[in-house]
């Protein structure tokens, strides 16, 4: 049984970003933007609206405060700092959940600020903290296998590990650099590297070495047409596979919060 | 019995104004900045800290999205955007009271949405209503008979009519315009206003005549050193019109919650 | 003779708007956004260099300092502000254009501060100060008629009324409000109205009057493929009316700039 | 000869830090913050007006955009992008010089910035061409024998290679970290270290080492009352060493400019 996400709500002001509607009929769970990286408070709202009409699991996507970059730049923030901006960002999503009367699921760090908690375990614990101290329930998500999801544990969070479809892995379980070779997958690939996980826990890497990783949620991405579809067809496999492997929406996360 | 509020929390990243702890021995609540006029997730966090530690009730600062111009700019918004960014701000100043355990009790805009809210009923509807779905048992302050807390008890808020010590009126009620001769009071006269306001519920205006005012909350402030003295006299003031007049702390919105 | 005129610039970080290579082919000047309601320096840097080999004239269009309302909030601001910004805006599109080895040639403010320079004397005023005040030979674009383009030649500086091809007018010169009836055109009437504007200086408003309005550029859209279409039909007319009534880019400015 | 420079107009909106009055006295050049990680139009514009009447140089002090981090947060920027924001921020404060008739003299990177271009080659070239391209004639400030004054020279700049009186020093010549036992030296060891500087090119390590160092300017600061003392007696020293070490305002760049 198996969760799939996707970012949503990156739009800001008069911009908008990928077709958040489309992907919504392949997802069990949403990371919703929350106006440091990108989304503003109309979007915002109006996301969260359209997910819980969906029925998706929604859950804050809180990045750095660059929206220039798209929160894509490593910033050098204090864990105290990154702390107290998680908590900010959680606590604005909430009260649109609150207001539509829906239940903040998870929190899944954004970009770069998902990168550095992956490797550094201060940032890792202070984010953490900070979502565990806010509340308790909140399931954290992060790369399957780094500090992140280790410091969510020792927290006392339930973790979702994570992994990516359509990205080669490093013998160390990190994701291949975007600029080597191979580091991007086709379609036929990433399905197979999906079975892979889902089915043996593991994952051959980009240099062909099999390692094992757990996989509790899939990352999939709204922002193109390719995308989508790929989306839709790592549906269709978990499905096949199991016709259990991937439930039905909100359920889904209940059932896992017990 | 009255309040007496203050707004804190008004730094930003490495900037400081006033000295929020002096103000804090005077005052039963405490209106924190939200991040978008002044404040930061740090300081909002501090700010809160500060304000559980001394046991006054904590509310909420909304303001226009302008930390340059300090939210005293009004920004043509759409009533729906003003909706969705307050409650994006009180979210997140709940996170730090949450986090911290305490309760946020109250909402008073900032600066150029106050005034805005003050006489323009379509805004102000969309505060009381913004602030009414998050959470009812909010208080909302607003000036003392304008269009914030009439829409406030429209919405089915219990609202604070705020008044303002060392400020003139004028004859509709509205604070005197700062250019105005007259307009900002000695610290004698903003004592005399005081006491009128609370043995006799009305104030003589700038011109002379003598209009009705509700007064549930007095505005004070602690960016100055005088600012924090005429606080003292006031609070001075309140305990000898009668021992009860003022309450001590969280008691006090406690028993008003009711 | 007539300039035609397009915002261009207006992308943010990761976000697009509009094809700016597109309406190119149509213009003679662009109004390059300038980083307060869109644009970052690597927009303005990369808009500058497609502007240059297109050989168009680049001018400033400076805004409210708000990218999450597009410039589009009016904003309270003072005059002296007002002023500082505009200067600010300027310079640095101007490092671009320096860079590049090609010369600002005009200026001409965003959204809702174009609309209250148009009729708030001491914002025109203000404008007009700055922008003489950096360059005595920048051309003032501003709303025929308005206050804008009176203070520009008052401020001694060149100015261009400026027309719209597909809104139409009141009988007072201003643009018909968007939400009334019959204030779009059709892509037709734009053109009857262009033919007019150029050939009689004047325009039949909305309510059937007639009025003289100056027309020294208009402006056109790139945001989207109608507007693209509009733009062409409206220089093919020009060229139809008259083989000089528009000029071949760069030149024209150098002309009117003697 | 020697230069003294000193980081100005670091308020922003309501906030203001320091008093720029009182250390202008001792200072030869001063570099003003460019509006992303402190400044705004309107206190740039002021900034400018006070160093003019002063007589001083006036210099750009661009930083990385995050007001919130006062520029001391790395930030993981490609380098073309730095190069652009470079530019943006020359461009924006030379509005202000042009608007007063005076000249820029100088750019000096702040924060973070300065320390990524002391280590990093590629932000260091991309930072002394975007310098270059604008104006050839502009010094480029960097750490004493960093990368960065290296790349000024090799874009066929004319750098000032930057000491710092009362911070220590490691054996590869770059500032003791603030957290080190020794990294901050007291007046009258600051003073020795200066006269080091001075008369023999060298300083002495916090371990004890001595290595050369090359002095064209010295960083001084206003931000309290101690630095400003400390400023008026390195300048009492400077004239002491030599009438001639330290020259009367602009004269000194208008000579290092030829």
């Amino acid at each position: 049984m198996i969760d799939m996400n996707c970012d949503l709500g990156e739009g800001y002001g008069r911009y908008s970003v990928g077709d958040d509607n489309a992907i919504m009929a392949y997802v069990t769970s949403v990371n919703i933007a929350c106006g440091f990286h990108a989304g503003d408070p109309a979007v915002m709202r109006k996301t969260v609206d359209l997910a819980a009409t969906a029925g998706v699991s929604v859950g804050a996507h809180p990045g750095y405060p660059d929206i220039q970059g798209f929160g894509r730049r490593e910033m050098n923030m204090d864990p105290e700092d990154v702390s107290a901006m998680i908590q900010y960002q959680i606590g604005a999503l909430t009260a649109f959940t609150t207001a539509k009367g829906i239940r903040l699921t998870h929190v899944k760090p954004h970009g770069a600020l998902y990168n550095t908690a992956a490797r550094d375990p201060l940032i890792a614990q202070a984010i953490a903290r900070a979502v565990h101290a806010l509340d308790p329930d909140l399931i954290l998500y992060g790369l399957s296998g780094s500090e992140l999801t280790r410091a969510g544990r020792s927290a006392g969070l339930k973790v979702f590990e994570e992994v990516f479809a359509d990205r080669s892995y490093e013998e160390d379980g990190t994701l291949s650099p975007r600029h080597l070779s191979g580091a991007v997958l086709a379609e036929s690939e990433a399905l197979d590297q999906v079975k892979e996980m889902i089915e043996h826990g593991r994952v051959r890497t980009r240099t062909g070495a099999v390692i094992p990783l757990k996989a509790d949620t899939i990352c999939v991405h709204g922002d193109h047409p390719s995308a989508i579809r790929l989306a839709a067809r790592i549906c269709e496999l978990l499905h096949t596979l199991s016709p259990n492997s991937i439930k039905g929406r909100r359920e889904f996360h209940e059932n896992h919060s017990d």
